[in-house]
This record gives C-alpha cells, structure tokens and sequence, in this order.
C-alpha cells in the first residue's frame, strides 16, 4: 500500500484502528510512514507516547473531548474532523494551539460528515476556521464506507468514481480562498482495487494490514492475502448434522459477519492449522454461527468434515479483522511472540 | 429469579458469563446463592478464587483443558459437561479426581449436545463414565437456546413444553439405572416466563441479572427492566436526515442487533440520561447502525431528534448485555463505583 500510495504521488496517512498496536506501527515506520489515522483521542494519546508525532483522529471532534485535545496539540502534529457547523461551535473557539482541522463529507455513506451540495454550510465552516488563528483549515477528508457494502470491484469502482468527482469540484472551488487544502480518502476497497486516484491528495485506509472475508468478498483481497486468524480448538463433531462444534465465539471474534456466493450468513472461514501456519480455506466448511463462546461451522460438503477431529485446532478467517483483534485484545507472532494492542485485554484471576 | 426458584423448588445455579463479576456474584450471595454457572475453565478459575466453591462449566469438556479441571476438582465441587462420546473418549480416563459430569442433550437448539433420541450414544456414553471411579454422572444438562430466536411469549413456551416433556423421559428412563440424576435447563427466557418446571430439578439462567434488548423483544422482560447501558456522548445532529451520531459503536456495544417490531434492524433503544439514571427509551429513536467507534441513532419520528443536543449523553439499551459487558471490559454502579469484569480492559498509554 505504501508503494502504491508512492506511485500515484499520494500521501500515506495508513489508519492504526485495525492493528490498535506499537508493534505492528514498526513495521509501516520500516517503509517510511511517518503519519497516521487514528479513531479516538484515546487511541492517539497511546501513539503519541510511542513515538507518533504526526497524528489525525478521525472521528468528529466533540466539546468533552477538547482539553485532551488541546494538551496533545501541544505535543505533535495534530488533525482533527469536524462533521458539521453545530459539531464545530462547540469546539472551535477553545483550540488554542496550533491544530488542523478537516471538514468531513458525507460522499454517500450516511455515517456522519457535511453533504458535499451543502455549499452552505462548508463556506460557513470555513468562516468558522479563519476565526482562530491557532487553527489551519487543512481541507477535505471522507471515509466512503459505501465501498463495504459493495458486493464486486465494479460497484467499488463506481462510488470511488462518484467520490473523486465530488471531491475535484470542491476542492477546485474552495481552493482559490484556501490554497492550501487538501482531499484525503480512507476506505480499503477503494485504495485497494483502484489505480485512479485523480484530484485526491491523501489516502488513509486501515483494514488491509491484515484484511478480512468481508473485504474477501469485495474483492478487495484473495482469503489467501488475510493475515489475522482465531486459532480454536475442535471440541466436537456431529457428523448426522454435519458440523463441528469449535470453541471460538463472539467474545473472540466479534459478532460481525459476511455473505457467501449463495447468500448464506457466515462469520469466519476454516482453514487447516499445523501448529505455526494456516492453509488454504477448507472448501465447503465455513462457521455458520458463533454464540458467547461457542462456534458452530456448517458444511456444504460433507466429506469437509471428516479432515476435522476433536482435539485438533483450526484457524478461523474472521469476517471483520478490526472487531476481532479489539474483541480478543491481543495477537501472535507465528513464532509465538505477543503482539500488545492498546485495549488490552487482562484476564483477572 | 431466586425467589421463582425456590417457589418452584428447583435448585438455581445462576449462570454468570453475563456480568462475569466478583463484586455482581456477590449480590447472589446476598439471596442465598451458594452454586453457579461458568461458560469457559478460565471463568471457573476467576469465580474458584474468588471464594466460589461450587461451579458447572457449562461448555463441553475438551482434551486441552484436562490439567486445570483436574486441578479446579481438587479445590471446589466442580461439574462438567460432555456433549457427545466422541468428545467424552478424550477425556474421562484422565478425571483422577472427583468431577461431575452432565451429559448435553440437544433439545433442539442445534449448537452442541447428544439427540435426545440417540439411546445407544446416550448408553455409551453413561457406560463411559462409570468407568472411572472419580465420575458421578450427574444427569442431563441442556440449553434450549432457540427460545432466544422465538418472536413471542406462545412460542417460548412451545419449545419448553417440548424441553420438559424430553427431560422427563429421559430422567424416568435413566433414574432406574442412576437413582440420583438430575434435569438442568438454563435459557432466560424460559426461566423469566414460563411457570411449569415440572421435572426439572435445576435451573441456571443468566442474562436475566440485566436483561437486554433481545429479551425484551421475545418478552422475558420490558425495556425498564433492563439493568445495563452505554452512555454514549450525542456528536453531530443530522436534522435533514433526522439522525443524531454518537460516540458509541461495534467495540463497546458488539454488534449485536434485533428486530423492531416493523422488522428493522436496531443496536440499542436511546433513553435520556441526567448524569446519574437513565430514563424510558425515547420514543420513534433507535440506533440503526455502529461501526468501530461511531453509532447512529435514527428516527421513525422526526420530533424525537429535537431532543438531543450535541453535548449531551444519551444511555443505549443494548441488543445484547453478555456481549456489551465483556466488550467494554467493565461497569460503573449509577454512584461512579467501577465494576470489574474477569476479562478487563486496560487502555494501554
């Protein structure tokens, strides 16, 4: 990802929320990233600590969140999204240190952010900016989470389309009062499948350190590209239903699930484990349901299951990689090493 | 639920995955509970030291985890379940010290346990267990965990009619051969609506110490019962399309959802909150979608929104409170006093 953001002249600021971890932020300091994308203010304290001085938090500012805010601005490079004039009053006049801000956009998604029409509004944002002098107006930034709805390349293809377009005409028009801004995207369909990234400045996508059987099923990445797993052990095999009991749940892999080609709800693959690596999905097998700890995997094929055995493990492809590291709170090297995330979790005993 | 126990003259061994709390086991105590529940060897571990001297695993024993039962057994009275004999194969000669073991009836479920109707494994496996001299089979455990699909109170009490009428067979067949084994059902919402225990001799329900969203939509409960809330921060106001953002998304509520009664999907019903106690759910506001950290509220009734303000807290009845709880890793009483959970939260700074 870094290459390809290199390639297309486009500035990486990848999102730390999926790995939530000083470890894995090593290995993108390794091929030069120097800025990142964070989810809270929490979530940017803990990498400011460690050695982060380029940060963007992007998720809307809001009033509690202002004396962290203010304190962490005095420390690095700090960006913050605003997603709306209302969300903005409340913060703008008690920034009093040097800051950038962003006006989110709402290029379809729904979630939060200005509609890009609203001309309204972001010129009345923008006033809003100029007002404090601690404050740069830094430009544009969307997260089209549309794309993870999409259900092949061409779909992601089309609402990236539909996003550059929006952006090159805001950016055309603002930019003549704010020479300066910039347009940043974040979603990993799009930085994965598309080599179009005209008018665009930036490029913030997260998921794709490990990707997932959602972003599989975009098309994203092949299941051989994951590289996060739940390893479970088989605890039991009902062969008149054809399925094996596993013990992996939601307390492990969240609740978060994805489609199979023929419509069916699944919440992980199933891939063979060896003890230090995982194979191939096991054709046919996936996990059908997943209560607090248990785990159920179904199958198409009924031959699938007799390569499983009580006592055996197996490596779960997870439907959604960032909910399953924040639900388990922890990860493992291949070699066994622990790799620390910042919601930690500690099993008092 | 202590009380409708002991009216009915069943033993109650609440469940305690849903708090997983020393401080919360300790308002059991209160009512005279002296056994529990656990879903996992590493929850029996927190709860034996801890000063619980009487615990069921109810998760199907498996090899991996022979060394620490054996050891819980030589502290506490500890009993375990087998859910087929293929899984019991793996096991039971290596119990050397005294353990009880229920066999796992699949009443209909379909997530693990022997087919009621299955007498030859059913022998088998009662054979098995009187072959090792530390063993007392304890009786037949089950989880009617269809009840938390079913869409009414008729229907919950459809499936346990069913359940009861099987364990009775069962029981009168086996008491012959094993005088002193007992019937266990577990699922909230039949142990919240239905009166009729007849041949049942213990119960080990567990939501109920909050209940949630998806209870009271199957009707174990109402919305005013439900004992557990996120407060979640009001970001942004969406007036054009009638939504209000919240700080409050898929890592501390899960994802999790059930159904409105028009069918639409929903996360959590929004309650006002003054600081301290929250209030009956707003009516027409529900939150319709969470990712990582951001929750939307929408709503079926455009003046509802009006009553939000950015700035404002708003409490979120979640879908599910077991899966809320071990999400955010802990609790806080309405006086601030934290609540800690088994598996804790630590922010790593």
């Amino acid at each position: 990802m870094a290459g390809k953001a290199s390639m297309h002249g486009l500035h990486f600021r990848p999102h730390f929320k999926t790995h939530q971890s000083i470890e894995i932020g090593r290995w993108f300091q390794q091929v030069g990233v120097k800025a990142v994308t964070v989810s809270s203010v929490t979530m940017a304290e803990y990498f400011a600590n460690n050695g982060w001085t380029d940060i963007t938090i992007a998720f809307p500012v809001y009033s509690n969140d202002i004396g962290r805010i203010s304190s962490l601005s005095r420390r690095i490079r700090l960006n913050i999204i605003a997603s709306s004039a209302a969300n903005l009053a409340g913060v703008v006049e008690h920034l009093n240190h040097e800051v950038g801000v962003f006006i989110e956009l709402d290029t379809g998604h729904g979630r939060s952010g200005v509609g890009p029409d609203n001309t309204r509004e972001i010129a009345i944002m923008a006033m809003m900016l100029q007002q404090n002098g601690s404050i740069s107006f830094k430009g544009f930034i969307t997260h089209s989470g549309h794309t993870y709805a999409a259900k092949s390349s061409q779909e992601v293809a089309f609402i990236h389309k539909k996003t550059l377009s929006t952006l090159i005409q805001l950016k055309s028009f603002w930019r003549e009062t704010y020479p300066g801004i910039i347009a940043s995207i974040g979603d990993t369909p799009s930085c994965s499948i598309i080599d179009d990234f005209w008018g665009v400045d930036e490029i913030r996508p997260g998921n794709f350190v490990f990707y997932d059987m959602q972003q599989a099923v975009i098309g994203s990445c092949t299941p051989d590209d994951i590289a996060l797993a739940l390893i479970c052990p088989v605890v039991d095999v009902n062969f008149s239903r054809g399925e094996v009991l596993i013990h992996g749940g939601a307390v492990h892999l969240s609740k978060d699930s994805f489609k199979l080609i023929d419509g069916t709800t699944a919440y992980g693959l199933v891939c063979p484990f060896d003890g230090t690596k995982w194979g191939t999905p096991l054709e046919g097998l996936y996990l059908r349901s997943v209560s607090q700890e248990h785990g159920v995997i179904a199958s198409t094929n009924p031959d699938a299951i007799a390569k499983l055995a009580v006592g055996e493990r197996v490596a779960i492809l997870p439907a959604h990689s960032c909910l399953a590291v924040d639900t388990m709170g922890m990860m493992f090297l291949p070699d066994g090493t622990e790799i620390s995330t910042m919601r930690q979790r500690v099993n008092i005993t």
